[in-house]
């Protein structure tokens, strides 16, 4: 919440009477509407809501302003249904220094509650499209500029062996699929390269946000003279 | 399941009648329970179960072998409550190729139904350890061999700055704290070193298992010559 109201986007506040000052000072210059326990309970779709909940101004991104090119990377989200994982990888993207992330068609929407939450304030920070397809997103790079990189489990590619020849100022689309189906071909396909997180222990994948966390990390490394 | 039972810790098996060849495959030479669609979803915890749960055989590891030191790093959780954040950093630790998990007196029962989801059978691959305390695992490490390393979002040193300068042979436990309160005074007081993951972006910090996601992977990179 306090996120959303750093970021300017919040049009409506709904507050329990006696939800305290530092709640009250939070919802200043907003329009309030006093609730009860319960029907805040209601707005905020959790059992466990602090108090006060928000209702924000959201738009998603155009192709363009999710996918600069040049520079700061971008994350491609194929069909990721879960919105935890979508809202804590918009979080990663933004901690990261992405320059913007988009989900495909399929994918979870965006401002469902859980990928909010999980986003933590991130998803008003950074420009994140929706409805896009791989094949519309790779139309729109510059292959001189930007890769379109495929992270898949089963590529020959080590991450770490890739990342460190590519140059600085290269910037990189990363593409994440589903965890249970992966990458769909049309990815592949479309992919100049697929690389794969090596797995030095007995795991056999790793979460799709944490797998992101991973490349956009090694990304911002190499992007900073850190890798090898 | 399936990663439950090639871990070989599964000692018994409930099927639903008609739940298929493949499953009835996996429960091979297992004693099996045959139940309804409604008692496995009971028994399983979760709305839509795949046709199938195991029962499993699962013990908490000693402090020595969960954080052996040397080698491979360790991780310490200090009082993680989220289950699948818990499960999900088991399994990024295994993937990373960790020696151990710790988690310390307050942390998440690691055999909650969604902490053993969300690791994926990792559970069943490296030793984790329950109710240690900072204390008692900065006390068994030789800091000769092992650098307790504790992250936390304030600290002044940068992680990659950090582990750049950290030798191949040196191992590293990493201490996570719990999101919204983050590490203790103890934990700090305790350190080798406190790290901070950069944020290049607006986001204020990093979802826990995220954050154990770009640690380890950075480490395992350190420790395979990657990084500079």
């Amino acid at each position: 919440m306090r996120e959303a109201v750093a970021a300017g986007v919040v049009v409506e506040v709904f507050l329990v009477p006696g939800a305290g000052p530092e709640l009250e000072q939070l919802a200043a210059g907003l329009p309030v509407t006093w609730v009860s326990q319960s029907v805040l309970e209601a707005i905020a779709e959790t059992r466990t809501p602090q108090g006060i909940v928000g209702s924000c101004r959201w738009e998603p991104a155009s192709l363009s302003a999710a996918l600069p090119g040049g520079g700061p990377a971008s994350v491609l989200l194929e069909a990721i249904s879960d919105p935890g994982n979508a809202g804590t990888i918009i979080r990663t993207a933004d901690a990261a220094g992405a320059a913007g992330v988009l989900l495909t068609t399929g994918s979870v929407d965006p401002t469902n509650g859980k990928c909010v939450r999980a986003s933590a304030g991130s998803l008003f920070h950074l420009p994140v499209a929706v409805e896009t397809s791989i094949h519309e997103a790779r139309s729109a790079i510059d292959p001189s500029r930007m890769t379109f990189a495929v992270a898949t489990g089963d590529a020959e590619l080590d991450l770490f062996d890739w990342l460190g020849s590519v140059p600085e100022q290269q910037s990189i689309c990363w593409v994440f699929g589903a965890e249970a189906s992966g990458v769909s071909d049309q990815a592949r396909a479309l992919a100049d390269v697929q690389v794969r997180i090596p797995l030095f222990g007995r795991a056999e994948s790793l979460n799709v946000a944490a797998a992101a966390a991973v490349c956009l990390y090694a990304d911002a490394g190499r992007q900073r003279g850190k890798l090898k």
